[in-house]
């Protein structure tokens, strides 16, 4: 057995590092992002395939409080067989088995809890290449996406959202004296304790596309504020969160502590126990990642929890002028093509000015803007097998859907294509849909399409962009939101309609930063500013509503005394 | 004119100290709590007063945006007349005036806001005595508590939330470099700009005996993360938040910004403008001290807002033993008749074992006991005019009802008398009650009767009492608990108590801290893990809600780099 203040000290110069890279806000990273066998070495991939491939066909070897039967809802989007079942969850098996494992998390305190988070992060980055499989086989993404932002980059958020979590919950100083001078007597001495409690059960709801960096933000932030934590997956991309969940109670119960802290709520499709683990009276902080519809009906019902939500949003592309256009066409269609538009911060509306835009390569009219942005989605999805590399798969039917009705409009300018995968003959791959709209088309352009689909918007001015961009951001929100301009008055003016709006901005994305990719310790991910979320991915707002600071005082007694 | 910048030098050394404060919480006030001529000055008694008689029987000099007509709502609990009108206001007209307000305020900065913000304190500060009468006139606090409680308390509960939110606020820095390396090429660089932005227009409900302390944290919490304030006063204690909004109006005018920052919201009885409010679109931060019903309909009905609500409960003592029976006695009897038991914080059920307790000055049964602190309430109460200091007055009717009702309990063991203000002939003071309860009386002692009542309950034995008392603060909230005990093992009981229960906890206090008193930098007040309220007045949970970070981010150009 290791105790928590074990792991406490075994992980403490990372956990200092952390910190101090929360405040710092650098690059920094704790966990490799290349999958390369110098990193990793030599057998780590292998390892890695021959685990997941273990898992395929069975139950999945996991405990879970009170459950009867098993549930069997996922499938690859690259069409091989998966075959795997899981327990399923009594919602309130797992409520009362959460409460009945709290008291002893209470005691381990701060830096106990943060200790222990440490190790299961750190167990989650072994099995890096096994995790890398499961996000693919559940979500789509390309195997090389799926290692990083399914598993190390998921890991970074993971460990910023401890740092957060321990650097808040131990702001106010667990033990202090307090000395009030009297006059003509002898000062008030009191010697004062806090002490961290959680507010209560945690409940993480994954979604399909991102099931272990979208969820681990509000896992680890509730876990390390003292709150046991239900994880309820997505059905389509249960196996990366099952695996974290494994992990979990393997470190909990070395470390002493009851397993039952963190539990995997498993349903078949429909049943709905997302919405009776939100609303029991028992659960009081909800982490939401998926539809405005059900974020909303959260936020809504959910009532006796803290609910932080991610949901949809209209992510924006200001086109005014640049002195990069090359650079600037390559940036946006590796944005618009990276895992089939399937981010929730992959650019969809692109609004450029009707007067065209100024370039180092001349004038552009929106028209010839378009068909230079269609070349280049064409060129860097040229060669099929980088094509497969950088798109993905499509994660279900619905996006499907939603890529046929795209088709449709009347005015495309890139039409869809399939793509073959030499791997995965059955894989669903598409290239992205580029369609032109006018500002008046707002019917189309106002509701988030998610997947492969964007839209030119052609606008009166610069000036219309810039208000367009502000008033649909405030009433359908969005994740991210860029600015194309060599002018300094365009970028200053985007700058404040990016704060009217409560969106992030970047501007001139023309290199190796891409507006859809968000780095732990160095960008913030959503606002909470706009209706797209309810708080940024990590922040103190995101952690602080996890716990309270209880304090207890007394006088400090003649044998005390200094 | 001062810019908010300038303001920020003026008063950097002492939001330095202050934010020091917030980390070491060791006793620290930056506004000395005597009303002496030493400290203030020969003259600031008289002149507070003059400038307090100035007031009387006119319009409150304030301008209110969209103003119609005006209102006078507010007696003095000591029977003077004050023949206060204020302009009666618009909500609409507030919340458009408080909107256009706001752009000049966010670019203000948090240091800049920071600085407005002590300068206001320090204006408030010198006004002090003057508010000192406005708080006893409108609360029915004595002159030394209002000046106390009222001011500099209230004063240094302001500045202690300035300095969270300037904390929390400036934690993220508001420039920073990001380099990533990449193999084989140049690292990747970008500069990043993190900005606050406001939640939203605040409201400020205010209650009617606590009028400047409440308030506030909330106050100040709001604006100095960005937001303007709109404050609106219980009808019964305007004058006190009418002084502090016109101070801050004053200051934000000399430094150039828009005064419809912060704006008062005075209605007649019954108009429910809080109500129309707090539910406005645009209102997106609502505090409130108040009732559980109004409190409990706020956190139901303002959903665009976050809201944050100190309500009441059921501040219980639990009495097991002790080794300094007198001075428990002289404690609790004091914490009693403080203002007549119109603290959120006065302790109303007081648990004993039916097998009595040990003390130093023998064995006490529950009968004895009570008779005792009913014997150390007449004492404390002896003199007249002490009692008047202490007791002050009866602030409402309602009050009085509740006092009479609980003089009907069949066991009634100190009954409350009349006391007469030499000063004042009009003030209604009256001592407190003293009932015994048995813990079968659960209907009387779970419902919280604000005013001097407090019920003397007898219990099976401690472990009893303990239960009792999780169980009714977990279910009715508390803002205050405490524990006489000499055994170790039954304050660490109490402790592990008050953890499950979310209570703050005092021990043993016999001397001349008491239980419904808390000091800014050094205890938190409330804790949002009981009913009684949702968050700590002031930590920084009570701040992050209020602003959002926005970023934006650029590569860095070939001619910035280093």
């Amino acid at each position: 057995m290791t105790s928590p203040a074990q792991w406490y000290e075994t992980h403490r110069e990372l956990l200092d590092q952390a910190v101090r890279a929360t405040q710092a806000r650098d690059y920094w990273s704790a966990y490799p992002e290349s999958p390369s066998k110098s990193v990793y070495g030599e057998d780590a991939a292998p390892a890695g395939e021959r685990a997941f491939t273990a898992l395929l066909g069975k139950p999945f070897p996991i405990e879970v409080p009170g459950a009867t039967g098993t549930v069997s809802t996922e499938r690859s989007p690259y069409g091989i067989e998966l075959g795997l079942s899981y327990p399923k969850a009594d919602p309130l098996a797992l409520v009362a088995a959460a409460r009945a494992a709290t008291p002893a998390w209470r005691a381990a305190g701060p830096q106990g809890r943060a200790g222990v988070a440490a190790e299961i992060i750190k167990r989650i980055n072994a099995r890096s290449f096994e995790m890398a499989h499961a996000v693919q086989h559940t979500t789509g993404q390309a195997f090389v996406m799926a290692f990083q932002a399914g598993g190390t980059h998921a890991q970074d958020r993971a460990l910023e959202a401890v740092a957060y979590a321990l650097a808040a919950s131990t702001r106010m100083p667990a033990t202090a004296e307090w000395t009030k001078p009297q006059r003509g007597g002898d000062p008030l001495r009191l010697s004062k304790t806090s002490t961290v409690v959680g507010r209560g059960v945690g409940l993480v709801i994954g979604c399909t596309t991102f099931p272990t960096w979208n969820s681990y933000p509000g896992l680890f932030a509730s876990l390390v504020t003292g709150n046991p934590v239900i994880v309820k997956p997505h059905p389509g991309a249960i196996l990366p969160l099952a695996i974290t969940v494994q992990i979990c109670r393997e470190v909990l119960a070395e470390s002493g502590l009851n397993p039952d802290l963190v539990t995997l709520a498993v349903e078949e499709r429909g049943d709905g126990i997302a919405a009776t683990l939100a609303t029991h009276p028992d659960v009081r902080i909800v982490d939401f990642t998926g539809s405005s519809d059900f974020g909303n009906w959260l936020e809504a019902n959910a009532r006796q929890a803290v609910v932080y939500t991610e949901k949809s949003g209209l992510n924006t592309v200001l086109v005014d002028s640049t002195d990069d256009y090359k650079g600037m066409l390559r940036n946006l269609s590796f944005s618009l093509s990276l895992y089939s538009g399937q981010m929730c911060t992959t650019p969809q509306n692109i609004l450029v000015p009707r007067s065209g835009i100024e370039t180092d390569a001349g004038h552009r009219s929106p028209e010839e803007f378009g068909a230079d942005l269609a070349a280049a989605i064409d060129k860097l999805l040229g060669d099929p097998k980088r094509a497969a590399g950088t798109l993905g798969a499509i994660v279900n039917d619905g996006v499907l859907a939603r890529l046929t009705e795209a088709g449709t409009l009347p005015d495309v300018i890139r039409a869809s294509a399939e793509v073959a995968d030499e791997q995965y003959p059955g894989a669903t791959i598409r290239t992205p849909v580029l369609a032109r709209l006018d500002a008046a088309d707002e019917k189309t352009y106002t509701r988030e399409c998610f997947g492969p689909v964007s839209f030119v918007i052609t606008t009166d001015s610069t000036e219309h962009s810039l208000r367009i961009f502000t008033e649909t951001v405030r009433a359908h929100g969005a994740l991210t939101a860029s600015v194309y301009s060599i002018s300094p008055g365009v970028l200053a003016s985007a700058r404040e309609a990016a704060l009217d709006a409560g969106v992030h901005l970047s501007e001139n994305l023309t290199g190796g930063v891409f507006v859809n990719q968000t780095a732990a310790f160095g960008d913030l991910h959503g606002t909470g500013a706009n209706p797209a979320a309810t708080a940024s991915l990590t922040d103190d707002y995101f952690v602080t509503g996890r716990f309270f600071t209880l304090q207890s005082r007394h006088h400090v007694p003649a044998t005390e005394e200094v």
